[in-house]
């Protein structure tokens, strides 16, 4: 790797969203001052009584959880997306709208309060992977359904609203932004050389092996070169596959296991439950042929040097461009010795 | 207003960005089991000795501030840009960096550390307005600076550093993302009507006058149809001025009373001193004409339901689309009748 990449203040291309990523690699010595996160609450029970998403308990709209085994999945009660919603445009000069209409669902992971995906065993989370397909093909095939985001809030420093484990799922009638940036590049990429952006990309990482944590069979877990969270890493299957229901069987053990070092790793970075946003992208739901996509999972970490320290993105991040302290190769360094 | 709008989600238009806000209007009365906020800590004194930014005290790298009596400023000890950086690029199969340099100064905005803009007298904002106004001149004047970022943090939340009064400015060769939207958008729109893309939005909004919260004789004080923080809002000069250069001491004054007047009102939203980033975007100092540009100053406060409870940008936001829970029309009408 060019050595100056790892001294001095640079950009990188996200080759997936043609955004950059503004790298400061000399900025962790600054001395901070501010906001210390509170360490996550201990031990939880394995049940709670007045959590809404344990088994037997009654939610917040007077329904019942069934005494489920593994996982369960229900209508968000409270979800962001309207089914029901009337068709409308509004096209009134520089204000622009229209309907949105969608279906949310909350997945709850496992049975027991207490636990989080890097404390399941790989044969659990592998029943979260087989619910994950279901759902993306039964919302997918659903009439004005043309994008299924999975993805997964954990920790109350990333909005998680409860700490037992469980995912959500929106699925909508357009393609959400970021989603619409990966269509474009992926697809501009795949139109010119008939072949998977990402493929192209993990050869490169693997003949480096700078950035890479984990390799199984069928996945690759790294660190990509872009990464803008400090431990920001991603899962991406080694073929060419455009949805995770692509998948056979063994792929989905492999998947699963994939998550499970990477979430347990993470656990072990900073000795605390790792807080993080995740979701996979994939090929949206639209009767396109989407041949261009190679679907992945991304992990988006907020700490930054300790299990009370995150990184903030405010001021120039909103309003210029994401910013990082540590170099995603040393990020990846790290994760690679746990 | 459609009245679809106030009740259905939906998604809306950012003109600037080119990108969409999905809003739930129905959405507010969920349930909230997850994380309270800190409320910030009561009464600061008027000066700290453990506080890096106060006059007379001795900054981390060694150094001793003046005894300021209004506006200080200073190059970050920590800067997230280097000056001295060499220039090189990497452009390696998929991987593609390149070097980015700059200048980052810290603004006091005054010496006495309990204050914040809210309490500061118009006149003494507006000697923060005329040195943004000298920053933004002679950083831009410099070679290799062809952007120059003004931006604020408030509050640890939103991972402000120190609470004495400050903002920060960070400037360098290439033009940060969220600018080199607006810049397109606002491009596209002038060349093709010779007229100001927000000049045009204004319009309608006087007319309308459902999102707006103030106005003197310079300034329109709104939340865009378009806000994705619940509390947003937006100053925004009534000509079309390109950048604060163009500002004379008349237009200034009103600027620094319409800042006076919106955090003034935030802080009583909550009865609390009300966090958030802000920031000014204006005309890139790349030597282009950019007369395409109408400079404003964006507010992105997180708080949502109370000084304890803030909107997540997470999960969804982050893979797909931001989303809110308020529609810009309540959060005005609220911000108005403060
Ligand atoms: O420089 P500060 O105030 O310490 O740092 C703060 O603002 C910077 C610019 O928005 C961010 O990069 C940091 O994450 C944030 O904590
Ligand atoms: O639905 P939850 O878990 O209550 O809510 C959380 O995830 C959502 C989807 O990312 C966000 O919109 C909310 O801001 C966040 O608090």
């Amino acid at each position: 790797m060019n050595a100056h990449l790892k001294e001095y203040s640079h950009r990188r291309y996200n080759i997936l969203t043609g955004e950059w990523v503004l790298v400061s690699p000399h900025r962790t010595k600054r001395p901070w001052q501010g906001k210390q996160e509170d360490l996550a609450a201990e031990q939880r029970p394995a049940h709670d009584a007045s959590c809404y998403l344990c088994p037997g308990n009654t939610r917040a709209n007077g329904e019942k959880n069934p005494e489920y085994k593994d996982v369960f999945i229900f209508e968000n009660d409270f979800a962001a997306l309207q089914t029901d919603a009337p068709t409308f445009k509004v096209r009134d000069g520089l204000m622009i709208a229209e309907s949105e209409s969608g279906i949310c669902k909350v997945v709850c992971f496992s049975p027991d309060h207490s636990k989080s995906l890097p404390d399941m065993a790989v044969e659990d989370i592998k029943k979260v992977v087989n619910a994950w397909q279901h759902e993306y093909k039964t919302l997918g095939d659903m009439e004005g359904i043309n994008h299924v985001q999975i993805f997964e809030n954990k920790g109350d420093v990333m909005g998680c609203s409860n700490p037992h484990p469980h995912g959500q799922i929106w699925s909508q009638s357009t393609i959400p932004n970021e989603v619409a940036k990966k269509d474009q590049q992926q697809k501009a990429y795949f139109e010119e050389k008939r072949s998977s952006l990402l493929g192209d990309y993990l050869e490169q990482e693997l003949a480096l092996n700078e950035r890479i944590i984990f390799e199984n069979k069928h996945f690759i877990v790294l660190v990509p070169f872009w990464a803008v969270w400090p431990y920001e890493a991603m899962i991406v299957p080694r073929h060419h596959l455009k949805n995770i229901l692509e998948m056979d069987d063994d792929t989905c053990m492999n998947f699963a296991e994939a998550i499970s070092v990477l979430t347990r790793k993470y656990d072990r970075l900073f000795n605390t439950s790792f807080p993080y946003s995740a979701g996979i992208h994939q090929s949206p739901t639209n009767g396109q042929n989407n041949e261009h996509w190679h679907w992945h999972m991304s992990f988006y970490p907020p700490l930054l040097r300790s299990a009370t320290v995150k990184k903030f993105m405010v001021g120039y991040e909103m309003f210029g461009t994401p910013q990082r302290d540590i170099t995603a190769e040393s990020a990846a360094e790290m994760l690679k010795s746990l």
